[in-house]
């Protein structure tokens, strides 16, 4: 498959890694053509990596995976509407401010999130959220804590999109499904935007990022 | 141990009952001392059992439990302050808003949080933010669910508080102290009120409380 990457940071890095080991092709796309964090990946990577603008990313994905930093997503998904009308937009952004130094709090939060907001202003793009609750490292291969037996949370609005999404997140990161929560549509970003502040507190007591939630029952 | 409840709700009904049949004195406190829940509740419980005002609750504790539903609790502990003083608060209280339906969004959250407005507006007080992220069924008897393999976030200002306050959940309610993760100081209420969103889609997803996060490692 055909996907593309917005942001060039060490999520996006990461998840574009682990797709092209699984045969996809990717493109990471940024704010500059000629970007040179998505130049280096590209040369440590096969042939299936290729770089673009943020527009060229949204036009060669099937699947983009908005990996920007939160402040940023809004504007960045602006500059590549045009070209993800239909398209499956998977949210791994957070919104997050670090204005004040740690613990972040969130720019967005309680009465509304960056996943909704982003699904109100693009109507037109199928937003599901995932991913955005637990390290880039656990994302691309849950296996490395408690044999990969945690969760994952999932929504929005578009139930075939969501399908899909978790089909990939199995068939490429190895998730059980079984361990992916639908909570239904988009506007439930809230819940899981919003335990941010306490998985950084985590981070922050650990001293790393190796863990995620697991909902025992 | 004696100890006092404010509040004669479901959650100040189970943990004092639990603690009762561990040998406590337990006076419920609520607005009226003859609230007709808390009569009911002396009733059908031993003679170690009582009620009053919750200022009557506030002198009859050493230790005291916050059990109020979030809108009211700085209003009832204002009523109950002059006797509190010095004395370990736990506070199980979520400053949930449900005048919009469900799920309830937060009347305080992101830069500040109901713990640690109580303790700023008591600075006498020791408040101990804790048991405020699962059912009450759960948190007096966490073996119910996954061989009591599940955590439980504690936070406040001071450490011998603490302390005592894990030592407690350990002998009466009977949490491995292992599973009990101290967040740091009160502010950290912050991150653990704010997972009440996610914990509320959570229940109604699965229809009921038998379940609490887990952090995997």
């Amino acid at each position: 498959m055909k996907i593309g990457i917005l942001g060039t940071g060490i999520v996006g890095n990461t998840i574009g890694t682990a797709l092209l080991k699984k045969g996809h092709q990717v493109m990471m796309g940024s704010r500059n053509a000629n970007n040179e964090k998505a130049a280096a990946w590209v040369k440590t990577n096969d042939s299936k990596a290729s770089q673009g603008s943020f527009e060229d990313a949204a036009i060669f994905g099937e699947i983009i995976f908005n990996c920007t930093k939160g402040e940023h997503s809004i504007e960045v998904i602006t500059t590549a509407a045009n070209n993800l009308a239909g398209k499956i937009l998977i949210d791994v952004s957070n919104p997050l401010d670090f204005s004040k130094g740690m613990p972040p709090t969130l720019f967005l939060s309680n009465d509304t999130s960056l996943g909704e907001t982003i699904q109100n202003k693009f109507p037109d793009l199928k937003v599901v959220k995932a991913l955005n609750t637990l390290s880039c490292t656990v994302m691309i291969d849950p296996a490395i804590i408690s044999n990969g037996d945690h969760n994952l949370f999932i929504c929005g609005n578009d139930i075939d999109a969501k399908k899909m999404v978790i089909q990939l997140l199995h068939d490429d990161f190895g998730w059980k499904t079984e361990n992916i929560i639908d909570l239904g549509d988009i506007t439930n970003a809230r819940g899981t935007e919003q335990i941010l502040p306490l998985w950084i507190r985590l981070f922050m007591v650990f001293g790393n990022a190796d863990f995620n939630f697991k909902i025992a029952r």
